[in-house]
């Protein structure tokens, strides 16, 4: 990891501490349960960790709208609950085999418990939410919730798709990944009650920033340094999605290169050498840099979403945690 | 079936037809996706049919309560979407070949898409129901789906268990089918603005028709004529599934019986021979006749709670869909 930004998204956690503590609480408080194996799947998803920037993003969001209530706690364990829900189903789909450093649920308990638990994790964190009794809370979080699962469907439509665009991978990730950011960020800035405009400003930040977000993770799937842990470079690729990189390298290859690279795509397995011709093609056509710089194009237009707010610590740590989408494992 | 009890539906149904074919129009309205695999996939299993029950108890709960807005339609429809995302997932959970008659999603379409189309329609469902803005809704729907997860994974955890008890089995049955018909029902009083009693009549009245229900459906799997389309006898018994007559038997067996029985569970398939021996043990034990009794005491339940209501039309067709709950494939 680039110390920099690392030492980076530290400071800016240490700043929120005591409410990301108090989030832990929660999330561990809702993951106890009568039944067990509810209760030993939920919290060894909890406990493996994860970057927490879902609650991470409503806590900022909510005291930069000047709220700090009980409620801004609540809906960060919600959104988590939602994203783990989410990491349950697509560890199934994807038959992960690791995830967060551990073995996956899917792994340990099998796909039956990780499915119907992820079920319970979603259905506990919309229970929880509802019962703050603000329609428009429950608006913007079920929107989100639909089109995640949309995004979900989309992206395995997407898979080994030859045909796929780069539109159609945009749409992919603002379904699965930007609906719930910006819906977080909207949520503190209800919680807040901040006005129309207010409310825009932080849902464009939350939705810019889940853009950049994923297209730089979609990038560092091939590019992330070898130490970097719990992760396989070019897992993406012998999964068969198409992502931006594979997209655009696809597009601009010959026609020998474009049979070479199809066929290493969904193949299970990527061996160093196969990866090593991917990352010199890559290379050839600029894919790489072309994919980071969508994402810096993201990261900025999220940043700009905040020129509206006077500035504050709590605007300073979203511009810093923006820097920090884009930087993290390079 | 049973004519008798065929016509009794089918009576009841033709009396609310224009309801029910209302919530047909806004089951394919919202299955309706610009994603195909959505629409396919959605559009397959509502067309299957099925028993619609979650929609006449919503419906015929409403007009009780002197309500017929529109609601009324959309709130049936939320509650059939919500069941058939629990059979998508079911059907991925069991490995179903079958499913209303047809080949079950999981096999047309893979586990994949089961999974995530089962995350959409619950999705869709919470999303539009949420858009009523009625927080006494809300908290019944959230609840309910929170306790049908928590009874998947129960219940999923009994299998092939011999140490489950009765207790363990009636709270499945409460948790996975009881708490939405109670929620169901309970939304409809909710609709029409009864007061706190009418409400628990009616909710009363949803959670004991859920019991008798799947006590009854977990007996016929044992008891069915042979000619009852699209279902196997002794499913639940291949499957390891500790439902009421299989825990009966098993607690009233002597040692080298039950080692008989343990034998065949979770086997995957029992042959008509061996099927004829377990009905012959269950004669012996009397379990069939004890979960049918049990059945007949939750559907009396069911019938008592609506004592409080004033006789009229909607009550009896509560009474009769009662009648129909336990004499249906006898």
């Amino acid at each position: 990891m680039n110390p920099l930004s690392t030492t980076g998204l530290k400071n800016v956690w240490a700043e929120y501490e005591p409410d990301l503590l108090a989030v832990e609480d929660c999330l561990l408080q809702f993951s106890e349960s009568t039944t067990e194996t509810i209760r030993d799947v939920t919290t060894h998803i909890i406990r493996s960790g994860g970057k927490r920037l879902r609650p991470l993003l409503m806590v900022i969001s909510s005291r930069l709208s000047e709220y700090s209530g009980s409620n801004m706690v609540l809906l960060s364990a919600v959104v988590e609950f939602i994203h783990t829900a989410t990491l349950l189903h697509d560890d199934v789909v994807d038959r992960a085999e690791m995830r967060r450093g551990r073995p996956a649920v899917n792994q340990l308990w099998g796909n039956q418990s990780a499915v119907l638990v992820g079920d319970y994790l979603y259905a506990t964190a919309l229970w929880m939410a509802t019962g703050i009794h603000n329609h428009e809370i429950n608006d913007v979080l079920t929107l989100a919730c639909r089109k995640m699962s949309e995004g979900e469907v989309l992206e395995l439509m997407l898979d080994n798709n030859l045909d796929a665009t780069e539109e159609d991978y945009l749409k992919v990730v603002e379904c699965k990944t930007a609906a719930l950011t910006a819906g977080t960020c909207r949520m503190g800035a209800i919680l807040g009650d901040l006005d129309t405009a207010g409310k825009k400003a932080l849902e464009d930040f939350g939705y810019y920033i889940g853009m950049a977000f994923q297209v730089a993770d979609d990038t560092l799937d091939y590019m992330a340094r070898e130490d970097r842990l719990g992760k396989t470079l070019g897992k993406d690729l012998s999964e068969g999605k198409m992502t931006l990189p594979l997209l655009h390298c696809l597009a601009h290859s010959s026609a020998s290169r474009r049979e070479q690279l199809v066929r290493m795509m969904g193949q299970g397995e990527i061996t160093a050498l196969q990866l090593g011709d991917v990352l010199g093609l890559m290379k050839e056509t600029g894919s790489l840099e072309f994919s980071l710089e969508k994402a810096m194009l993201f990261m900025r237009k999220a940043k700009q979403s905040l020129d509206p707010f006077p500035d504050s610590s709590h605007k300073q740590n979203l511009l810093a945690l923006s820097d920090f989408i884009i930087e993290r494992d390079l």
